[in-house]
């Protein structure tokens, strides 16, 4: 859960978390105690269990790189036909042994076969049982939507909120809702026609949220924990930061579905529904920080800047 | 100049970068060349050399790492107080041996001294000349600011526009402006005191951009070129993203002064001008794609969604 610190100094914090530690042990109320602002941590220590959902094991996706897992959640609600072809891309175990061949910097980390970017026909791997061509699901009806809006501007869209974990927009005029180009987002990357994407070639965001891309393609799933796997990835020599040459291509060991791991190896996952108020009262920590470092307070907050907690548990035997 | 790609095959887009070179050098018009709408590389081509300021030499600062060269440049006329205490630092050889020693994934790359940050004064490093604590300067007075005003709404800002490249907001309420925390923003880390800032610790954005933090820590400078050196760097393992032991800290090998490089060999830096139409016209190009991948213009665009154009020449003899 990466929330943006309040201190620029690691001591500062320190004593602070010394503080709050000593707060949660304490087996009655410290009257000595300094008064401390509640915080995210302790919202989520004093919530129930119901407040967090299990994601449908089928719409777990593990990519293992190799400096470890990127964890990712399908949106079939979304995007049912990509959801469906990125399954069975999976089930065949499509990815394993492809790459990561493009990071651009401020924009997209993504991944797919080297030799159908390039149009190279005698290498491309087969997608199998797998769609060639989708139609674009770029948007879907907002009705029967149940978006928790925030109540803040928003530079692109009238309404933004979280349905399932992932950042909304919608457009009440159009009667059409979309999954937003936030941090983390990942998409089906296609060419210059709309329905060019099939699933195999995606791209999440690592930089400040490209929104201007809402509506022009398909977003398909968000990535949970692992993100820092992506954006730390060396950037591309290449336009659009291709890598210039095979050899740095970040190899995929593999992709697989939570599904499929045997279950009593499968790891633990857990994410903050957003629509219960424990997740409206951590956005308003985040519009209004309470922490004294803060002299200024914004009183709003961009959709793209809130990440939704996440807890994956390894097995003991894993 | 990272502009974010519209398509997502390398091949698609070097076919439409082959139609935009036979363009260019076409030397009468090519009545049979398909239509191509007008791109940034194209307003760039057609500009007068007067569009391109070079930023004062003063102000200009060469980090280099192990990978690179970090070309920042200083916000005296925001942060006159930090910026000559900088350049007090850097004048000093201050920096040079210290290191980056904080990658918080979606946040802030930090580099300084790790014996400062830890409070360890038997090993501080000096800070010279320099003043240990400044006044706050969040903000300054928006008496006689041009700011080239974006029309777009901004959810945390009443004004939002562009002074000498960088990303400004301002609050006609308050007659406040500062510089916005956008990828790429440099500002000077403090703890909890607002005085507590020296700019001998500086943090530059590499991720959503933080606007809660405007307003309540100082911006100094900004990323001219070489973002991505700080933006892939390994996250750190520590709370908050410190590295967890020093061997993991980045280099800073030097940070010197463009004015205090040999003339001869001084690369040649221009930075567009964002008070000239052309400026306008990239901003409006990013408003409203013209090219035809895009079948949704946003008609919008946010302050941290645009990279001010930047050239940077080698000297033959460098």
């Amino acid at each position: 859960m990466p929330i943006a610190s309040p201190s620029f100094r690691r001591t500062a914090v320190a004593g602070l978390l010394a503080v709050a530690a000593l707060a949660a042990h304490a087996q009655a109320p410290a009257p000595a105690a300094p008064a401390r602002p509640r915080t995210t941590a302790d919202i989520l220590r004093d919530a129930p269990a119901s407040v967090w959902r299990r994601p449908d094991p089928n719409d777990v996706l593990a990519m293992t790189l190799p400096a470890g897992i990127v964890w990712i959640e399908l949106a079939p609600r979304f995007a049912p036909r990509h959801a469906a072809n990125i399954r069975t891309l999976v089930a065949q175990h499509y990815f394993d042994g492809l790459a990561v061949i493009r990071v651009q910097d401020n924009f997209v980390a993504q991944w797919g076969d080297r030799a159908a970017n390039d149009d190279d026909a005698a290498h491309v791997r087969s997608l199998g049982a797998a769609e060639p061509k989708l139609q674009p699901e770029f948007s879907i009806p907002d009705a029967g939507l149940k978006i928790n809006r925030l109540k803040d501007r928003d530079v692109w869209a009238p309404v933004t909120g979280f349905v399932d974990g992932f950042p909304v927009a919608a457009d009440p005029k159009t009667h059409r809702a979309w999954i937003a180009h936030c941090y983390g987002t990942i998409g089906a990357g296609r060419g210059d026609a709309v329905d060019s994407a099939n699933g195999a070639e995606l791209y999440a965001v690592i930089g400040q949220s490209p929104r201007g891309l809402d509506l022009n393609i398909t977003p398909v799933a968000r990535v949970l924990q692992g993100m820092e796997l992506l954006s730390s990835l060396p950037r591309g020599g290449q336009n659009m930061g291709f890598y210039d040459k095979p050899e740095q291509d970040v190899r995929i060991l593999k992709i697989e579905r939570l599904a499929d791991m045997p279950e009593p190896t499968r790891p633990d996952i857990r994410v903050l529904r957003t629509d219960v108020p424990q997740w409206n009262e951590i956005i308003e920590l985040r519009r209004n920080r309470k922490d004294d470092w803060y002299v200024h307070k914004a009183g709003a907050i961009d959709l793209c800047n809130i990440t939704v907690p996440v807890r994956i548990e390894a097995k003991a035997s894993n």
